[in-house]
């Protein structure tokens, strides 16, 4: 591993790369400046989560590439969870089957927060149940909700106009504080997919950035699944690598 | 390289699988039995277009990953171009420029063809610019004019009872005919997602199946350009993998 030999010759706004020695671009040394005093410290993959909820689960019984089709084995409520969650999970599932489907959830959502698309409904039960079933029982609605709770406040931190969206330069720094450090060329991608306006505003709304984070979030994981030693490259099979993409792209 | 270890136990219908020989499938060997006598010989990344529009240029200057926001250079159309061709693409480009944009294209393309989604539109001149300036000139023009007539003529082949949709298993084979062996698996990942109703039905129409040729042609395409010894892996970077992929995401 020797770096990342295709980042723009004035990568960085004038720091060192961070590539080479931290891949994932661990936000202890972002652009090479200290953390800022006001952000507590964080593991590289987003970490300030609740530890019952950090990060995605391996679903039971996963492959290496997980099983998109596999069924969702019904989960519990993690012991302590606020009762009003329950409640809301029971209000959605209104068959008690214990398992919630895409539109239940994305109406469950719209109660406590703000509406978000359908494409970023599935790409949540994507990501928290690595499966491609499309229902999540109670551990996983705990976890998406404690995950959006912790986005919406990093998003607000961001958002310091309170106009509702976020700016490129914004979105880079809300990146780094869960953990992944983008180029300045991937930065400029995600502004042009994620801003509603097709890239004119070059601005970011929040369920958008909901989305950016699950994919910039979801495809790293995936990555690093495969670079176990932290290398920064990653070995794929070519099944292994459309069994990796397609699901961002399907959801 | 020792195949696919990750394919399912009984994958192949009974054939053996072909990934270890021919990683991308190549349909000389599709599940093991010769190619149907109906179907004329193609190289295995669907080279039955015209020699003057097979692949997808590299665009001038392309970098490794390509440089997603490299401004197009306008080209020309072959020798010997259609004058109706020409006609089309200068009825779309009203400002004279040489260059049309996704609007413009998908309302030249509903001319010719039935209507077409805009992201279907964007993953169009993605793939055909390797830049996502998402304009095109009278070169890319004639080739997407010529795949997607190419692709028509394989769509009707597979839908035998002309209902305007193909089941998974005329998807494969279609697929198949355009050179890619895809595993159940990934057949199933496609028909969820280029299914309208959501993988009810487990049909797919035109305008679908153009986006998931799309898809499928493209993220083999870019895994192959790193697998330049044919040996059904590749390795990534951690930037390159991003560039690589989000682009598909974006469209």
């Amino acid at each position: 591993m020797a770096g990342y030999p295709n980042a723009p010759p004035n990568y960085g706004y004038g720091a060192p790369p961070p590539y080479g020695q931290q891949p994932y671009g661990a936000p202890s040394a972002p652009y090479g400046a200290p953390p800022p005093a006001d952000r507590p410290p964080q593991d590289p993959y987003g970490a300030s989560l609740p530890p019952a909820v950090g990060g995605y689960p391996p679903p039971p019984g996963a492959s290496p590439y997980g099983n998109p089709f596999a069924a969702l084995v019904p989960s519990q409520f993690p012991p302590g969870t606020d009762p009003n969650l329950v409640a809301c999970f029971q209000m959605a599932d209104q068959d008690g089957s214990g398992l919630i489907d895409d539109k239940e959830l994305q109406k469950a959502l719209s109660t406590y927060d703000q509406s978000f698309g359908m494409r970023t409904v599935h790409l949540l039960m994507y990501l928290f149940t690595g499966t491609n079933t499309r229902k999540i029982g109670p551990k996983e609605f705990t976890q998406v909700f404690y995950s959006l709770q912790n986005w919406r406040g990093i998003f607000e931190r961001f958002d310091r106009d309170r106009s509702g969206k976020i700016d490129a330069n914004e979105l880079r720094e809300a990146l780094l504080s869960l953990g992944f450090s983008v180029s300045p060329v991937i930065l400029d991608l995600l502004v042009s997919k994620f801003d509603k306006s097709g890239g004119k505003n070059k601005a970011i709304e929040y369920d958008n950035f909901i989305e950016c984070c699950l994919t910039v979030k979801g495809l790293t994981e995936k990555f690093k699944e495969r670079d176990t030693i932290y290398s920064g490259s990653a070995t794929f099979h070519y099944e292994g690598f459309m069994l990796t993409v397609l699901p961002f792209l399907i959801a």
